[in-house]
């Protein structure tokens, strides 16, 4: 329990709280997926802010699934184990020994260290990878082909997500957990296979058909011809700007990511500033913009 | 959905969520029993900040049941229909036609004020009174003295409650409705009798074994001997008031109600005070007093 | 418990009894919605008999809804205040403080006195209005026109009903509880708007899909060409009959109304007479007729 | 459906409805076990009213089990088999033989019967022996010993009751159905034993913690002192009449019988006179009596 | 529990349940229906394989149905019993006394032993026929013309199977309860109609869209035209033996019903070899074929 | 589906289904609490027949847990990131750092794989460290004295488990799940301790009230007084062996543990030999026995 605090903060919160009732009126109930990844899951307060989100997320009924990317933590472990990198036409190769070193730090390391801080704040959380209740979440190795020489190029232990059973997180989500998903899924031989977090997190929005699903990002938003975050673009906006070149660069597979989703039926996408502190409340419980909104349109 | 506000605005609310977690999640699934009366109910900015507070309370996941007095409205539709007020022995009289317009304007009006006011917040409420469920809310004709001559008084339809049917609020606190409860009971032939709303929140608090009471006065709280009010006191403290004076007056029969809800295993009981605005928020999702919490000792 | 009576008159009860079984049996786990109004709720003997029929009909599994009328309290408590009644180009006006009255007496008069009366035989019910339930009965101003002038005609608070919302209605039915409507709907900011029984009933019957719903009118039923009561008819034939005359003056618009409830999927309607004691029981458990069945055809 | 009856008719029904109202209400949701036999068995007019009387028990919310004997039919198919009573000690035998003859008379003879009726009368019933259900009934062999010789008489496949798995039934009794009882057990090999109908009535009602048991038997009641058949009787004054031998003969056993059923949980026992129709439903809903009914006193 | 096996034995079952593992999994959740007959009836050792087979079925979660034959007891009976079989037109006639005692002996006798040794084997059945649970199996007179004049020919209590009521099996199912079937139908007057067991499953197994179906026969499977057992035939092959002559005599009526089961919805039929012990197990549980697997193709 | 195999070996399948029945009845529905290392963890052959044996128990209805070690792979890693083994008094400490690498190799490493091991044998499990659900495994830090000099020895993170939140274990059971159990438990303040997995079983089973809990030892259980492996060993004989000096060593804390599990609730403990493959199921569902059965006596 907080320390006493004067009055006119306890006024302050009890205004706050009645503000952000409508807000909580309209999300309880809802399924919001968060993706979590970059700075945010850097830096220590900016991780505690999206942890305290969550757990609001909550306390107040809405439906919450997080999914982590692999982070800095991953490339430190392996230099510190002495693992080279190796490209092969100048692509990164995940072979046997690092995708083990990888799935270590992301699901014995930093999953634990988010599963456990949604539990100091009172929250309940599990941790999952696609190894978990039956191989819920399935990849097949990627395809790579080399487009000069058209030959198949083998990058290791790399794949794209085929599947994810969501029959298996509804009870958990029914029961009020949070799953913690990081980004690792089996193959059909329950091996691992490293995935794409941005892609995980589209696919488990799409098979929950979730009202939200929000990517914290590095940048301040999608950018419209004028340069400025545009608060909010449908999905023809959205083609026209990558036809015209307006999006390009890292945002083409992100915003590609995003169409896919709501063609998949999930109800709005947000590609939020994951360098603001509570960016995920912002969005759900208050009228502040903190990105862009796509919709189907 | 509100209006836009500023970016800072914005952050106040959300600071002021994460602030109120530890409160949302000790009290969510708690059962709290209102009581509301006097000022709060006069006043319409009091009335409808305290179904804001009602709502909030629900869309958190607190179980609240909301007992109101008969307020100023009975006695002004007495007035205007030229029901001479009677006294046998001093004491008033409520004769059958007072107890007709009694009951409609408690259930016809001021139910449905405050039931319409929790629906135009989003929330769902449905007003009750003793004869609802079976006749849930059950009372006897109070037996009165003549304290000089010991002969029998006829007070009228005025009623002690003498049971509260509890297995048929429980569908609807789990169904996320707020009962709202006129002081109006029935006797064992379903006749109307006039109660006391503060043994009626008694008895609804004991009858569901509720984590808190709070009765919503015109008084700051309980003063103790230093005529300051007491942020908390315990039963044992409150008997040695009584016994010495320092409860007197008004406050004695609502402090003997008090003490009778404690026993009767309700777990902790607010006197606060109802002229505070938000003061039911105030008490729960904050550290601030608002009058004085009683508890077993 | 009845007192003992002559063997021969248990007998009676006997027989009766299972010569009401295969109506029981087909009834059993129906909806059956009752519009209860006029003589029937104005003579006493009348008004018991209804209700004692309701609990019947819920004691052998019958989810029974009743939906009443104002009545004459509704007027004389008007005049008692002093409420002169206004007429706008000769149609009546139910300004705010009228509206009031009548929300008062049907709500915390009426509504109470059929809710008792139904606690009193052994059931159980609940009274509500359209504030109920998150504002389960919606309605919005009527619309009225000066026929000649084709200016528009301020009725006051006077709605046609365009929502109900069956859903919070299930749980209730569910629970064996009768729901007890009075006329009183809201409109979208939760205010009062007196709405006419007979439409609440339909729109209750259709949201409902009821199996029947039943008109306790003034009249023995339906008269066909022969001025003889017609025991049923079809939709197409009330079309006939609406327009070759037969059917006309005040039983136009209640012939329309069924008409609609089995447009929207009631499975029959009774147009009964309500001045016969019994009437609802003689309807759904005898093989007499109390009125006019209509039917899709 | 009935056919049309006269107007009176029907009005007699709904009276008689009304005055069942009370008794429908305090036996709905009770269970209520019947011990069927004896005349009401070769009756085909008993019989059949026994059956509606069942139904309509059920139709009115009540769970039923009836257990039933024997009768007639098996001594007659042993005749017409050609198996000769066979006595040891002046004692019936029941070798393998008969058991079996008499197990495929009472289960797939008279228990078709009577589950066929109940279903033609549009009720809902399942014929059980011990075998059913993982061998709900339980027996073991009756241990008799010659009272001059003291030596063990073999009675062959003749059992005491000794269990009845009461979990297995409930699910039967919430689905609505009505278990009609065979009076054949089971031992622990699961082989077939003739048990008495009366023991089975009183081990299942007990079993079942059932607010009453019937027997339909072939005298009108227990008689008293005075040879009247005594309304009511308790536990102390049944010890009083058998120790000054009031009650003798075949009365005494039935009456250990109903002393050991109220001793185990059943609330009251009636021993009914079943030459009378529709014996069952006189004795529950009317306030006519149709024997003697025992309570714990 | 059994006695103390070597060790190699134990370790030889613990190898043989490994095996069976995927097969478990397979079929856990399924429904089988089983019909049972002929040899594998009058056999002892294969009656006491069958019902192993059953009880291990459920114990690993498959949904059970057992439909039975008559077996020779019923023909037995009715010599002893001095019953004349009758002909008309050369084609026996099943007369109201035949009825009673086929039915005595079917559902009083044989239904009883296999639901015995179910319990012994520590499992759970229930004895059904078509009388139970409101007449579950109905059928109708079977309407027979004599071929040359075309006059009706009247065949007595013969019947044609036309209904099953599912939804009152599912609840037994559910609660793990094998229903053990006798092929005892009803007409809608509720009187008793023997009916063909290989059409009883048929119809039952179509009813709960059974995964799976097994007719017990006397014959290895069914001959293709080399007259080896075809291991598997699809409907297109069926329907070419027979208009080949490979399938003729008494295997036409019985490929004709699986015909319908796969036309019906049943996923699967064997014909299975029931004079091999625990053909039901093979067939499930093993890769070993008992008889020919018939799919829709 | 594995491939042909000949007809006696689906037989001999078969019998051993059948030999295996009453084990499956006695087991189905209990819980079982496995903990597996040592040499069991190491083999790859051993590891496949535990989660063979986990995934059949499963599939016959038996909720198993399974608490898995650190096995060398967490010092193996350790030597590979450079961390120097550090002592104090004698003793290994577990720094912070330490913590972090056995976290990731068990939560991250060996969990993965045995629960992707059930999923490959058609199972479903969750990997589970304390961190999960809201800290459903707590520990605090060891608290070490010097023996000789009596002061305070940091061991680091190393805990003894203070509880198990069971609540939290049991939806998971009931879908049919496996938790997999790291040894890794967490403080108030949730952060990592490293936990002896024995313990963790033993409180787990205490926590479930389990059947049965079995190590998985590499020892072929506790010998006697004649030096040869006692099939089994009461509670007092246990402490008669520890007085004597017969059990001592290693088996020493094992044998407390034991203990302590018995006197906690669970109904038997079986030390197994873990180096014999299928030790589970050779212990639950044949007669062999497969080590030492500790009861309660």
């Amino acid at each position: 329990m907080p320390q006493h605090s004067s009055t006119s903060a306890s006024e302050n919160t009890v205004g706050a709280l009645i503000e952000a009732l409508p807000y909580v009126q309209r999300w309880a109930g809802s399924t919001v997926v968060v993706k979590y990844g970059g700075s945010a899951m850097v830096s220590e307060a900016l991780s505690r802010a999206v942890v305290e989100d969550i757990v609001l997320l909550r306390a107040v009924g809405v439906r919450v699934v997080l999914v982590h990317g692999g982070g800095r933590a991953v490339s430190e472990m392996g230099r510190r184990l002495g693992l080279e990198p190796r490209f092969v036409d100048g692509l990164r190769v995940t072979d046997s020994e690092t995708m083990r070193v990888a799935q270590q730090v992301q699901v014995g390391g930093i999953s634990r260290d988010i599963v456990a801080a949604v539990g100091r704040r009172g929250g309940r959380a599990v941790g999952l990878s696609g190894h978990d209740l039956g191989g819920w979440l399935r990849a097949e190795v990627r395809q790579h082909t080399n487009r000069q020489t058209g030959a198949p190029v083998d990058l290791g232990r790399v794949g794209d997500v085929t599947g994810v059973d969501a029959a298996v997180l509804i009870p958990l989500l029914d029961a009020g957990t949070v799953p913690v998903v990081a980004p690792v899924a089996v193959d059909d031989a329950y091996e691992s296979l490293n995935v794409n977090a941005d892609s995980v997190a589209t696919a488990v929005a799409v098979a929950l058909s979730a009202e939200r699903l929000i990517f914290l990002t590095d940048v301040p938003g999608i950018r419209g011809p004028d340069d400025e975050v545009a608060p909010t673009a449908d999905v023809p906006t959205l083609h026209r700007w990558m036809a015209d070149g307006t999006v390009h660069g890292g945002m083409l597979p992100k915003v590609l990511g995003c169409i896919s989703a709501l063609d998949g039926g999930v109800q709005a996408v947000t590609v939020a500033d994951g360098t603001r502190p509570h960016a995920v409340l912002l969005e759900l419980l208050t009228d502040a913009g903190v990105g862009t909104l796509l919709t189907l349109g």
